[in-house]
Formats: structure tokens, C-alpha cells, sequence
């Protein structure tokens, strides 16, 4: 069995760029890697990406938005992680289970239980062995988003939302220590680096010690 | 509340037909008609309706378009179905959650308990009052429905698909005598239809007596 990391936080956060540079790392300590970003990853998940972030469907009601969700998930899974992690490969990925317990349970309301009853069907076996936060607060995360690019249908909910979803996130550290590995986003992008590499090196000697 | 009526049966049964002829008498007796068909029936589950049907995603997961049904009826629920019967509406839908029971439950395997457990979500209190099953055997429906139009990624199924789907419904029928109404589809329209009107009428009655 491979290892299974996903990177979490607001928009903005930094995933991308620490995803890039814990690729290459991992790279070069010889492992076999797979990156992937939800929602998409696969040609049914990106057309399931491509109604869920259409900025038309504002009202979209967030039962539907979670199960849609859980589909592009149910549909990574099955093509792309459980596959890699069964060659013993490592998966990075770009959100997973708890931007829905965050965006969908905690921001929109659901319930975080409810979201991960829903997700269970869709990730079966393959729950995250260790998720690193990258934790910004709402403003300086949609701030740099902005400068990017145009935002879509979840960028563009307001700072309150972000609020509830960078609050939300926090909650989820809290409780589940264990998995999940608070990182300070406004560290230099060197030190937050290196702070991920001690976490995932951590992960994977207890995970070599497992077998 | 409204009544909610809804049609089921396998490709070809005559659901379409039935449907114009039942709205066009409860129009007749006075009530106020909404008809809808799934998947489908807002903006949002048409387009979600169009990942599902796409015949090129031949590698979808079984799970995943059980979650893409379960998506584009949340929708429709709450744009359509739950507000129609709050206002006392009669409402008539063409598939609702039995053909996920039987479609992804049965000839997927996914097993109708956790179909029903996934949709409780999606449906939340807009249950069935009454559904009728229209029942023809796999060959007839299939070969009917072959020549009106090209099939789509479910119709284009194999027959073994087809009859599990068949024996699924009568399999529901039998385990719900009090919601479900099976109807022989080899019947003359006519016949189906005054079938139909007998069971709409006794659950339309049912429903006065209870407010």
C-alpha cells in the first residue's frame, strides 16, 4: 500500500506551490507520485467540475453541491487514487474529504457528520494517511486569489463564507490531530516547506515501519 | 401538502404516454398539475443529466453516477418538487428514486439499502405518495425504445442489464404493495391508463381524507 497526502486550506493558501515543491522532493527521494486536485482529476470528474464551479448556477442548492462533490470524488478514487495507492505509489492531492466537511458541512451548514456519512460511499478505502492545513485567514487568502485569476462559483462567496471556511478548517485540526497538520500559511514559502517535509517524512517512516 | 406521484418502469414501458394521458385528466378534475422526468427537470440536473447520459464515459463508476442521480434529484427537489407540493400541487415525475434502487441498487449491485440510505439525502421528506410501475419484460422495452431514438450511455446497456432491471422492479413492487401500483405494460394504452386513473383516483382520496 502507497501513501495518501492531501493538501487543505482556503483559496489561496499556497497549495499549488507546496504541492510542487513536496513533488519534487519526493521525487528525488525515489518514490513513484501521483498529483491530483479535486474536484477534477479525471475526464468525468472535470466535467462534474465544470457544472459545480459554473458561476451561472447560483442557485445551486448545497445538497446538490455536496453530492456533486462526492461524484467527482467516488470517480478519482475508483480511476486514479485507490489504483496508485495499491501500487504502492504516493498520492498527493490537491482537496479532499474535508474541503466538503469544511466548505460543505461547516460553511454551507450541513453538518460535518452529514458530509462524511455522504463521503464515505464516496472514498471507501481510501481515507488520507496524513493532510497538511496551510492556515491563512479568510482575507489574505481570497485577497491573493483575486490577483490571480476570475473567480469561480466558490471563490466568489463572500468574505463571511471564506471566514466560516478558514474557522472551519481550524475546528477539523483541532479535533483530529493525529491525521492532520497544521501549518502557519504566512511563513515564507522555504520555511513552510520545510516544516511539510518534517511532516510527510514522519508519515512515511511510521508508514515503512507499518509494514 | 400536494400529492406526488411518480412513473417508473424500464426503457420503453410507456411512461412518457401514460404521464400526457394522467395530467391531461387530473387537469380535467381541476388540480393543478406540475410534471418533471429525471434525470433532469431545472437547468442544473439537465446539465448534470448530460455527464450521466454521455455515452463516451463508458468508465464511470458505479458509485459515481449513483451520486450524480442522487445530485440532480436534490436539485430538482428543491427547485421543483418540495415548493409544487407545498403549494399543494399535484406533482408527476417520470423516475425518482426507485429507478436509482433498481438501476444502480439492483443490475449495478450497489444493493438497494445503501441506495436508499445515499438518497435520503437527496429526497429529504419528498417522498412518493404513489408509484405506478409500468412492468414489460426487458425484450419489449428495449426494442421499443431502439426504435425511436439512439440509445444513451444506460439504454446502450447489455440485455442481462435490462432484465435485472425488470426483475429489480417487480422485486420492489412485491416489498411495497402500499406505494407501488404494478401495471401489465402489454396492456392497450387505453387499459393502462384506466388502471392508472383507479389507483391515482383511491390515493387521491386517501390524501382528502387525511387533511
Amino acid at each position: 500500500m502507497g501513501i495518501f497526502i492531501t493538501m487543505e486550506g482556503p483559496d489561496g493558501a499556497g497549495k499549488s506551490t507546496q504541492i510542487d515543491l513536496l513533488r519534487v522532493y519526493l521525487l528525488q527521494k525515489g518514490y513513484d507520485i501521483i498529483v491530483c486536485r479535486e474536484p477534477g482529476g479525471t475526464v468525468i470528474s472535470e466535467a462534474i467540475r465544470e457544472v459545480i464551479l459554473n458561476r451561472d448556477y447560483k442557485n445551486m442548492g448545497h445538497m446538490t453541491e455536496l453530492l456533486l462533490y462526492a461524484a467527482a470524488r467516488a470517480q478519482l478514487v475508483e480511476e486514479v487514487i485507490q489504483p496508485a495507492l495499491d501500487q504502492g505509489k504516493v498520492v498527493i492531492c490537491d482537496r479532499f474529504i474535508e474541503s466538503s466537511a469544511v466548505y460543505q458541512g461547516i460553511a454551507r451548514g450541513l453538518g460535518v457528520d452529514l458530509v462524511y456519512e455522504v463521503n464515505r460511499f464516496a472514498v471507501g478505502n481510501a481515507m488520507p494517511d496524513i493532510t497538511i492545513l496551510l492556515d491563512v485567514d479568510a482575507e489574505t487568502g481570497i485577497g491573493r486569489k483575486k490577483q490571480q485569476a476570475e473567480l469561480d462559483r466558490m471563490e466568489s462567496e463572500k468574505l463571511e463564507f471564506h471566514r466560516k471556511v478558514v474557522e472551519g478548517y481550524r475546528l477539523l485540526a483541532e479535533r483530529d490531530k493525529n491525521r492532520m497538520v497544521k501549518i502557519d500559511g504566512r511563513n515564507s514559502i522555504e520555511e513552510i516547506h520545510r516544516q511539510i517535509k518534517v511532516a510527510v517524512d514522519d508519515a512515511l517512516t511510521r508508514e515503512t515501519n507499518r509494514m
